[in-house]
């Protein structure tokens, strides 16, 4: 893309309203604009993230292999009735009529569609086990929404359901969905811990948070600190595999790790002083088997083996989608702007122009630019014609985590400069090297 | 994928509440699941097709220099009073109050919300030209939502806005929206027809509406023969070229082509009488110039190079992306199901084992399903133990365009049988043969 044609309204001032970092960056870096409370438009570069984390969570869904579709927005509030949750949602449901005074809400979760749509289709075992799932906008109505994206009311969330005959199924789903929200979050540069959690209104013996640990968190989370030096890495799984899955369960979750609401400071001091953490945490998902409660309510009822009627064990399990962005940005700054991982990055690298006009650093920046695109990257080519502070202020802000400096000085010796926002640290290089230098570093994430 | 491992639930019986064939089929193939009336989920097989379409979309938006963002659901109340269209449009819109009692409605359409995002970040005519879209669901609250997804209520549509300094720039982008929306549809296996349309509502002098023909229509359409000769297929064309895109516009718009809102009798009946077509229609796409009324009335105002502040010139594009499954449907079915044209179809072959558990049988699909895969190729592969007849009914129901079927007999004389659902026709090859016509078959679709 180049910069003269893009849209990237990024903001010299602070936005006085916002009070943690990744909303403040977000504006500034014209990511998103609010519409109303809570409510946000994704500019060009927002939705650019917004779209390559989506992905992340559709490929890994995929190869765990769990089945995408696509629920409504809205729904009816008899389905909801049907469970018992419509009266007890409380004000952060929001409740709609239409011009038939027909009641309808904008759905915060769908464990009663899902379910009522499995109980109308699926009527024998052969069909299980089954996982299903959507990527689909959900509203709280938050009664302070705040912090930009991370606490929104019309946000983004990945929804799973898994339906199974036996609740020992239901197990390895939940430990399936562990498994594959792990890859998820490391392909997106995140550490994102599994804490046993609170069931909550939601119901069910087993469930786990996934938070990240960054200052501005909302959980305050103890843990051992060699929950920290876990990593699941390219490691091969089988997600068909109950014992492999199980094992990497009890290899993430065997040591402390819990927030605020589990908290047990017994355990939690027993263990030896030095590896005893505090710290904050940021929820980006949450996984949950919760028995045959909602199967039992909407009729999600198969026949066994032996002929039997029983209800499904169920599941859901959630991925903040929207809110990953913010999550990301807590976790991933510094004072002069956003340095996002390599697997999310909305472009992966910018080229800077330092004199625009020059025909030599004209000719190669659009090599550059041609030359990336050749190899499956985008570049962002900053071809206005702007002082070089600017450019840098602004690339620095955006977050791009490689910057290729073109400038007729450096076009004499034959070289140009690549610079890692992350370190800060820059090399001179001829293109052709800095070409390949990207190709390496971005092999793992095209 | 394995169709033991996939959600699919066609349905044998015809429902008896759909009303027109791609309803009927849409039901049947298990693609969509009604929640409430006129909102739809998308089943697994009706959500990849869905997803197919909007990349398409996408992929030709980007080729135009449109810039993708994402505009939120739900809209302020204000911003419509802004424009004074709040209390003008009527009972269709879905309005909603949050637990503030702050009036929002569910947005029908962007151009309120967009020209406020250009008028906040755009000052100057250097930003310019500007065409922004996004691909987002809508609510219009129909009082009577029926033929499925083709007049839902919330429904999928892709709308863009462009925004330049000119009258005669903005003439530019809308010719370059024909030129994209041509495109867009003939890679969908679409013959749209750009007809004169009536610019109703939303006002304005330009204004084109793309049809496809199909008995079960919405509008009556008449037309010079002519019209249905033209192809644009994969002309190079440069989208900033005036000139070029003029060009298109005038091949594809100056021989006889409307709706009957537009129709015009006496030119028509000019038309050497053998020419003169009258068809019935199914309107995929508009686009709109309609100069400085929204800009004017939101406050889209930039400094010209004169110093002068003038409001910008707008035009509104839209593409109906859930109701194109429709309009495919409706332009390719016969008796037996649905035929996806090969630029939208959810997997490119279907793989028919004969004799489940026959090994020579088994590993022979196995075999085909890793060389499909290996060419970028999604199969989908009936690995149920169930008869011939039922595996060939539901894959001519749901309509992949390609079929290899594999059994025992033709193994031992070292051949599969490809069949084209379109045409009928089987011929026996080796499998290597097979895939390799896949490969070019879908060589321009991958």
């Amino acid at each position: 893309m180049r910069l003269s044609r893009y849209f990237l309204p990024v903001l010299k001032e602070t936005p006085a309203e916002a009070q943690i970092v990744s909303h403040r960056l977000m504006l500034r870096a014209g990511m998103i604009k609010q519409a109303s409370a809570g409510i946000y438009s994704w500019l060009p570069l927002g939705f650019k993230v917004l779209r390559k984390i989506e992905n992340i969570v559709h490929e890994e869904q995929a190869r765990a292999g769990h089945i995408p579709m696509l629920m409504p927005t809205l729904q009816p509030a008899d389905l909801w009735r049907k469970s018992g949750r419509y009266d007890a949602y409380g004000p952060e449901m929001l409740r709609v009529s239409d011009r038939h005074d027909r009641e309808m809400l904008y759905g915060p979760t769908n464990e009663e569609m899902i379910t009522d749509i499995v109980a109308n289709y699926v009527t024998s075992y052969k069909t299980l086990p089954l996982t299903l799932y959507h990527v689909q906008w959900k509203f709280r109505d938050e009664v302070r929404p705040r912090f930009g994206v991370m606490r929104g009311r019309e946000f983004l969330m990945k929804d799973g359901y898994n339906f199974d005959l036996t609740k020992e199924d239901a197990l390895h789903a939940y430990n399936r969905h562990l498994v594959s929200y792990l890859r998820t979050y490391e392909r997106m540069g995140l550490r994102a811990i599994p804490m046993r959690a609170d069931s909550g209104p939601i119901g069910g013996d087993y469930t786990h948070e996934f938070l990240v640990l960054a200052d501005t968190g909302e959980s305050e989370v103890f843990y051992d600190s060699e929950v920290t030096d876990l990593t699941f890495g390219d490691r091969e799984i089988d997600f068909d595999d109950k014992a492999q899955c199980a094992a990497v369960l009890e290899e993430f979750t065997s040591r402390y790790a819990r927030t605020d609401e589990t908290h047990d400071a017994a355990a939690f001091n027993a263990l030896p002083e030095e590896r005893r953490r505090t710290a904050r945490g940021i929820e980006v998902g949450q996984i949950f088997y919760f028995g045959t409660e909602y199967s039992e309510k909407m009729g999600a009822v198969v026949q066994n083996e032996d002929g039997a009627r029983v209800p499904l064990h169920m599941g859901s399990h959630g991925i903040g989608v929207s809110r990953l962005l913010g999550a990301i940005i807590e976790a991933s700054h510094d004072d002069k702007g956003i340095i996002w991982p390599e697997g999310v990055t909305p472009f992966h690298a910018g080229i800077v122009n330092l004199k625009q006009g020059d025909a030599e650093a004209d000719a190669a920046c659009e090599a550059l630019y041609k030359a990336m695109e050749a190899h499956g990257m985008e570049p962002l080519y900053d071809d206005r014609n702007e002082r070089a502070g600017g450019k840098f202020a602004s690339m620095d802000l955006i977050g791009l985590p490689w910057r290729i400096t073109v400038g007729p000085r450096g076009l004499k010796n034959g070289v140009v400069e690549l610079t890692s926002r992350r370190s800060g640290e820059s090399e001179e290089m001829p293109p052709e090297a800095a070409i390949e230098k990207l190709v390496q570093i971005y092999a793992g994430h095209l």
